[in-house]
């Protein structure tokens, strides 16, 4: 197996079509990828100075691109995700002043004194996150998954800050072990980009960081030639989920159910009307982030819920 | 124990302190009310015409006021709700023109032609929902909530299509038997609505309606004096959650972790910073709604990840 | 002429359907009216204590209920303001924690620490406002208007602090000596309300006060019998204008513009999608606020571009 | 004078630091810049197909980049408009499905049909834009300006479709002759992009199209060495202005009145509370766009308020 690692100093800080891939992969390839944290695994204590170390716009570091033989525009990428490992036997998290949900930021400009910076290390071992040693709380579990997860655009090049309709940094907690994300196909390659990886974090990801880990994590990709997606999508054994980011998050909201109950009806016979009426009664939505230059918002169809036979 | 009914003809569709009392209940009392459906139970067929059958601002009918002996401007009422008993065999949804999460509306004006108008009845039976005869989709439970429920501002007499600060239109599925609601008391007697049943729903009730029912609930209040909220908060075995209805939908979720942070710190003792450092790795949110005047937020913060003893 | 004062101690701070008259008039005729600062004309001095001062929800105190002979729900009241007098010296201006445009507030929830509390006072006279007597500026023209003036919605009382399809608080210059301001009529006699007299305000209003005054005013109304508008409308010699208000600004101007396109079409004979293209072309927009509870956006046709021959 | 011209085939699609410099200009240097119109001046008949003549990404062709000799990160861009030519004899505008102010788009997703396509050819001559010779209204003023003009930002690609801190498009009426624009310098050379120009444009450019035209433009850069500034600014003989670009539209509108209030500060002494409160009495404010994919926000301080002698 494979094992693809941009390396120190390599890291990819947008998702775009300008850099030389790292290495291809072939359709039903099973690959391993090792991913730096959110800072790139540059915070080994409490007293770390967030407000030095961050030096925008080097932040969030991924790996890739990984070009994929064969892909090309129009088709979706299929990427499975089999299991994520953290390569550290700690998680960072931090305040950042003027990043987060509940502070002033750089779009909601405001004149308010800033929050102070703060820098936590959790413990992480046999599965279990340590929020803090001072708070006596019971463990979180290690539930991993990857933050920033995309392929290249077109023509542009996206912060790896960033989500949208080319996936990024979604911070949806579905881009995990046994789930299949789709991603659109815009160039030759597809180009896919990932890093971010969590050892926990709660809906919303509210202060902007959640437990965030170095990873190895081990992949399956493949082509679903000439079907194209307009947003990203994530398969589980209990959901059919469709991604949207975009501000006011009410539009978030929007993409993701417009493209839920298009896919209703394509691939599982419920007339659009019928199935919005049905996405009303039985849908499940995940506040993914409310702090990324977009917001992300996941909806989800239960299985239970689709026709046992399709229309 | 008494049963509250405003009857026919007499319903509330504003939540205000301007109209008589229909009962009055003492702290620590065990009362059942009825309520009708959102469309006022006049809809008996798929062919009932759902643009002829709502006239604005008559629709959302309400139960109450309710005064509550004794409550008083800056107590706390907590209303815990025992059962919701559905008094009909079926439940109604609709596509109702300008209205909903996916289509232009009054405040997100737009020129496209409108989607059309539809009703569905959907058979209540044994604990289950069937949402459609014609569409082969496993039954749905049910798990009923009230839509609505809230108490009078001082001044205002707001719209019980419209959620706020008071409680009002949330749509949020935790409204259920076995939790409790805390809701802020502006008035004298607090002047508790409560109607909009639902036998189910999905997270943001993305069409714009649920599966309507009238009902009969058995409910507890009891007040804590002296000790004002400024949001609603629900209790559950699971979860301490608070609610934030505005919009953009950012800013309901603002309001309502702003208001968990706050209450984690003053009642936990987490320090608030701490506090929002922790929701980042471990809350939960529900969407409640994305079609009302304002859009409802639940924050939601597992009891299992409270200090074993409070700091 | 009849002078309407509602007096100390008696003003309204909901426009609302509940409260008795405190006068009536005939369409076409035209009064007086008398009216507070929105601080009560408290503050007399840069050292009052504005987070005493103000007692939420009793602030903009409104001259009305005006009760307008002959009113019927569906008519529209036609409001002729022929000249604001400011009655006393000075105005106010003022920085009130936790509300304006760039500070965190109760709906933009954050955790920052509140800006600081600041009182101005602005001498006027000979039509000209002295912002401050410290800064060397040159003066600012005496340019009044009336921040809030509105009708009575059907069921709700809506806080005075707040616009909407009613009116309200929108914060919007072109409600100015000279203009016509249409409003519906929901209720028998509409129910007028007016006040937050402005000698100056810049667009956006953003510190969320401007310079505050209490007034005389004199007006006229008109009744336009049978034909209902949907949000506030102002007519001056250059311009036809709707006033949209709403979260996100977005909705309020979608509102203001749909409007502004449906008048076009409806009085002017430009087909909608015509004039959408050409308000594209040659409409203004003033940001009236973005401060208060809704933000209102007045879209602006130019009277020099409507057809010489209506269509 | 230099005239800098991509021709056809190699206009730029998007705002960044991967392309080749079509040109290279001194500080100092007065130049000329050759346009094509926002459909490449493909349109030519108002029986054009929009719906086809577009393939996203490649809408809004833009000049350049050009590269600004000894332009460096850090330092502050000033290009002055000096003339904007027309070089047909007409604009174009239309309606394009899923695209404008008040229809349902990609990201704003609705269920409702699509507005329908629609192109308008508007005659240009004598200073003097015919809207239509069907509708008999009074020309339009012949008033041009640059829908776009950027710099690249530091690693992202930015599609010409959108503005945001680094400029881009804006769609400001304010980027017009006689006005000097300030943009970021993020990469060496600063890599100013320009196009979209426009002959007429109402605020907010509701249907998503001005009158669109191909143009020669003469311009002048200069470079402020180490002075970065945080958005584009605009200087004109009335006004000092910042522009906000952000969604949704009231973060917009606080980023330009936050860099305003920072700049009356920085430059004129005046404190910037003080500040704040007096933009809250004289600024004006133009919604530049709310089409785009971020909107823009002109926040605009009147010159004749600057105090005389800065403190």
């Amino acid at each position: 197996m494979q094992t693809i690692a941009n390396g120190p100093g390599n890291w990819a800080y947008v998702i775009g079509p300008y850099r030389e891939p790292v290495a291809t992969v072939q359709p039903g390839e099973t690959f391993a990828v090792e991913t730096a944290d959110a800072f790139e695994n540059r915070i080994d204590s409490p007293d770390a100075d967030i407000t030095k170390l961050i030096v925008m716009p080097f932040v969030n570091p991924l790996a890739g691109p990984i070009y994929v033989d064969g892909a090309e525009k129009g088709d979706t990428l299929a990427v499975t995700i089999h299991s994520i490992d953290v390569t550290r036997d700690y998680g960072v998290s931090a305040l950042i002043p003027e990043f987060g949900g509940l502070c002033g930021t750089v779009f909601t400009r405001t004149l308010n004194p800033p929050l102070p910076p703060r820098v936590m290390l959790h413990p992480i071992s046999d599965g279990e996150v340590t929020f803090s040693e001072q708070l006596d709380i019971p463990t979180i579990p290690y539930e991993p998954f990857y933050g920033t997860i995309g392929t290249a655009p077109e023509l542009e090049a996206v912060s790896s800050l960033s989500p949208g309709f080319h996936g990024g940094n979604m911070d949806a907690a579905d881009v995990a072990p046994g789930n299949t994300v789709h991603l659109p196909v815009n160039v030759p390659g597809a180009m896919l980009h990932v890093g971010d990886g969590h050892a926990a974090q709660g809906d919303a990801e509210v202060c902007g960081v959640a437990t965030e880990i170095p990873t190895r994590g081990v992949f399956t990709v493949d082509l679903i030639k000439g079907r194209p997606i307009a947003t990203p999508r994530v398969e589980s054994d209990d959901f059919i989920m469709t991604i949207g980011s975009a501000r006011p998050m009410e539009d978030a909201a929007r993409i993701a159910f417009y493209e839920l109950v298009m896919w209703l009806e394509a691939d599982y016979g419920i007339e659009r009307l019928m199935a919005y009426q049905l996405c009303s009664q039985v849908a499940r939505v995940r506040l993914a982030n409310m702090v990324d230059i977009l917001y992300s918002v996941v909806a989800k169809f239960p299985r239970r819920y689709l026709p046992r036979v399709a229309a």
